[in-house]
């Protein structure tokens, strides 16, 4: 049962005094922005918030997401209230081995993703909310806790726009107006009526609140919870670091402990060591979408195919074949195949319109469910998410990303649409694979395999038809790779992916005419790379060509460099990359400028 | 002097027939995108811009950008118009050579900067409208041309946020609202309210019009101009691919050349030779700022100071000394220490708050004004303007961004707040340059000459304090390097950037002890490298280790041994970097945890 105000007073003032002992003992953190939302904390965990902390695994329980992330004092004082963890754990408060890091990670249960980079909690909270409606289709709800600062972020828009949009009543955002950012007033300070004018343009249920009364609070959740055509957002005006005059609605006083903690604790009432009961979730059974069975496409030899298309196919064949496949698209589906899928299981399929970043978020909040989301659009459009992939890895997120029209082969289209970067900012994402399939067989049993990859897993798709040169039953695994010719010529060996590999294959059929016997390594799976026929390539060639549709830095010619470094092998290694800024052409006409083409190829072999 | 109704609807129609010539010549494009702003932008050349395309470089020339950078047929259609190309010129839209680009790009003046990401141009035209408003102070006006689909996207929103804040009133969207995407209906099909409730609560004044009745949109025009006390947007009604039946209002008629371009140039009447003489803007003087002049600071051997300390002291001496230096931060200027420059010059900060898309289009904006911008924040979301940066380097912008607060050296706060990634992302983007440096004095000199440096220019500065070891009058330069110790030693050599040259040179004094001596290089210019300097350490050592406090993936380790490979030379390289996912805890004990402190080097350095 909820308790009344008096209590909830109690443990919003713990709240605070454990949010100034953690920082305290700490030595650094974020107290101030955590007293602002003790009050709205307080009340949520007692009364509103379902979810079962001995269990957190339950897929009916409610999620909690800090959006504002450095208020993750709060976060833990909370954990403690509500019997997660001891007093003794939270004084770890950001100590090495901590499972209670500066900023929320799901390193502690029951935290769903990593906050700290402002602006990422809600759009992600749009993911969860859409996955209860349109895939458990149960009763769980999502509250998000956004300070004010970050509603300058784009990406809380996108939110606000998509979440409106799609009707997600079963989403809450509580926003901690507390009108002071980290060196200055926010842009609006406490003039709630700018952003409850905002929300209504933007399809959501405003509810404007004093951030510290509680009676009103607990009104605001309960409006929140009985409106069911829109999302809510409860504008919560606060006073940050409420409750110690020392610091209370002060500049200055942002993100560092307090310069007199046993004072304030003492200003607070004292420690206290409240427990709430955070009421279970209703049980409930998810939905579970049918799986007809299908069997996964296969391309004849010779056959030629653009891997966008096979990733089309093959994905849609995926979804018949399991129930937990979902897709997502950022409005080209019709240009990055999504729409096979769509087309097939349009339950499972989500138009997350021009917003790349609501797209990531989506697909991380998507599965944090334990549903497997594909997010796809034009690989030079994922850079505009990658602070979002940055910290989907934090979430320990397992993600498949996909991203066609890649590099100058795509012609005519000029630059903005070539990405030439997605190996290098990919790669350099934790535990993240890179996967770049030269034909239509590879790209489908690439695809299956990354329903199962944990971390993040990056596909790129080709623009432009190529011809099918792998078997359909050879197999083709992340991690590997495969001699398209000449396994056995030691004159030199060509390492290519994608694009370059049908460029690869003319000049060693050229070059074998002089006499030049060439290998061609096709290494559809840039990280992880194979090594062992990389190093065999090395020790039987001693020339190693690497040739890329990308700039020269980060790609598969700096993974040879690096694999050959950790294997003690020291080949000459030439790479051929894209080194000009491209402008408009035909695919030919940009590759060979580039000198990434067949002639380039020739020359860079024969070169002594 | 501006024509009637009827010289502009055959204008338009001008305008339509070469967008359909010209996507047709290319055998791609976007015609029917084109089509539809037709008549807006007849409007705005006959009688509003105030442009001389005769002299691209006046600087009161007006500024137009087509955020919707795929309707480039109709941009170049109107430069044909305005007498700026000719019609042969027209005919090489999207062809190898062509200045006119699948989308427009500075190649062919007097385009400001690179679009054809959306969502990029309306933050942008933010930048150009601040310096307009608040640098040059003259009247010139930036008019933005937008999709209707590019409003999912959360740049726009930041655009709205800070315009309607800063009372913007020299900037003008226009909004193409022809109802259709790439795949299907946009969110709110033609309904302008939705758009026009957003406009008025981000602080807009929105007009709503016909976008092809020719009266009306001259009306919004001179609306918008006269507007003195905020931003308008023009959200205008249209038709997409209009005029032509065959495609007009249709899906799947989407970038591609019509089907019978010749049946449609009859439809809409032929093709026609018209002329419009854009009126020159009124010459005025643009404001210039004092500079009194200063010293850069000066750092003495031995003194401990944080790099993210001297670069706010050397940015504000800097300022002082050119009056075309302005600063940019993300509202962490008291972390960054951009607030030396806001409190020496704050005429010439501009605040711009948690939204770093729109912090780094301001500054493309103002670079486009012949302004010499630092943009600051967190390198870790630096992240969430990639795409930013990227196109940048298309837009030939010269752009300084600083980045503070990267590696695990920060310690307490965690990943979320760690750069890893930043020097394999921005090493990954054309004619870039990375700086990385390890005391004070570097960076100072280092800030200096970004000044003048073409392209996109990276420095990382660290959140903890180094000891100054580089003597304040010893050359450092973009492409440098600093043997830090040993430059007579040949057992080995250990290449170290920031935070990890003290952990180097710890280690080569622990070696030293044992006999083994060790040279220390400080490689605090990442891209380029100075390949000098990497060669003859691999010459006269043998055995190199790299240590950085970055992923393994396109940092220092990758370029020393991409250097390497160019150079033919192939000795050991160890690299040492961040494998594991940090968490929280001292700077000493992440680093440690890392594998990047001298007890690492210590032990690569022994291992053989």
């Amino acid at each position: 049962m909820p308790h009344d105000s008096r209590f909830r007073g109690e443990l919003g003032q713990q709240l605070r005094v454990d949010s100034v002992r953690a920082s305290a003992a700490a030595g650094s953190g974020h107290p101030t922005s955590s007293m602002s939302a003790a009050d709205l904390l307080a009340v949520l965990v007692d009364g509103h918030l379902r979810l079962d902390y001995s269990d957190p695994a339950n897929p009916d329980n409610d999620h909690l997401i800090f959006s504002k992330g450095h208020a993750s004092p709060l976060y833990y004082a909370v954990l403690k209230a509500v019997g997660a963890i001891d007093d003794a754990e939270l004084l770890t408060f950001r100590k090495f081995g901590s499972r209670l890091e500066g900023h929320p990670t799901p390193r502690i249960p029951p935290t769903d993703v990593a906050t700290g980079s402002l602006g990422q909690g809600l759009p992600i909270g749009v993911g969860l909310a859409l996955a209860g409606a349109r895939l458990d289709r149960t009763g769980y709800r999502t509250w998000v806790l956004c300070g004010d600062s970050e509603l300058a972020e784009g990406s809380i828009w996108e939110a606000f726009n998509y979440a409106g949009w799609a009707k997600l009543a079963n989403l809450t955002a509580i926003v901690d107006v507390n009108r002071l950012g980290q060196t200055r007033e926010t842009m609006f300070g406490w003039d709630l009526d700018v952003y409850r004018d905002r929300a209504l343009a933007f399809g959501w249920h405003p509810i404007e609140v004093d951030g510290h009364d509680l009676d009103a609070i607990d009104r605001a959740y309960t409006e929140a919870v009985s409106t069911t055509d829109r999302p809510s957002v409860i504008l919560a005006r606060t006073v940050k670091g409420k409750g110690v005059a020392a610091v209370a609605d002060q500049l200055g006083k942002h993100g560092k402990p307090l310069d007199d903690p046993d004072a304030a604790i003492v200003e607070l009432g004292g420690e206290r060591d409240l427990r709430v009961s955070v009421p279970h979730p209703a049980p409930a059974t998810p939905h579970s979408f049918a799986a007809p069975g299908a069997t996964p496409p296969r391309y004849e030899l010779g056959e030629q195919v653009a891997t966008r298309a096979a990733y089309g196919k093959a994905l849609a064949a995926l979804g018949s074949a399991r129930g937990d496949i979902v897709a997502l698209d950022g409005e080209v589906s019709n240009s990055t195949h999504a729409e096979d899928f769509h087309a097939a299981h349009p339950d499972r399929y989500f138009e997350m319109f021009i917003a790349e970043q609501q797209l990531v978020a989506a697909a991380v909040g998507i599965q944090a469910r334990g549903w497997v989301p594909y997010a796809s659009t034009f690989a030079a459009f994922l850079s505009r998410a990658y602070d979002f992939i940055r910290m989907a890895a934090i979430s320990r997120a397992n993600l498949r990303l996909v991203g066609s029209h890649a590099g100058v082969s795509i012609g005519q289209d000029g630059p903005s649409q070539m990405a030439l970067e997605d190996f290098a900012a990919l790669r350099a994402v934790h535990g993240s694979c890179v996967l770049h399939p030269s034909d239509a067989n590879q790209t489908v049993q690439l695809v299956a395999e990354m329903a199962d990859r944990r971390g993040i897993c990056y596909l790129r798709t080709l623009r432009g038809a190529t011809e099918v040169r792998t078997p359909p039953d050879e197999p083709v695994h992340i991690g590997g790779s495969r001699v398209a010719l000449g396994a056995d010529a030691t004159d030199a060996a060509v390492l290519a992916c994608g694009a370059t590999l049908p460029e690869a294959i003319g000049a060693a059929q050229r070059l074998a005419a002089d006499g030049i016997r060439v290998r061609v390594l096709d290494c559809y799976s840039i990280k992880p790379l194979d090594a062992d026929a990389v190093v065999a390539a090395a020790d039987e060639c001693g020339l190693l060509v690497t040739v890329e549709d990308h700039w020269p830095e980060g790609g598969l010619g700096a993974a040879v460099l690096s694999t050959l470094a950790d294997a003690k092998r020291r080949p000459v290694v030439r790479r051929l990359a894209v080194r000009g800024m491209p402008g408009s052409g035909t695919p030919a006409e940009l590759m060979h400028e580039a000198g990434i083409d067949a002639d380039a190829i020739v020359d860079a072999v024969r070169t002594t």
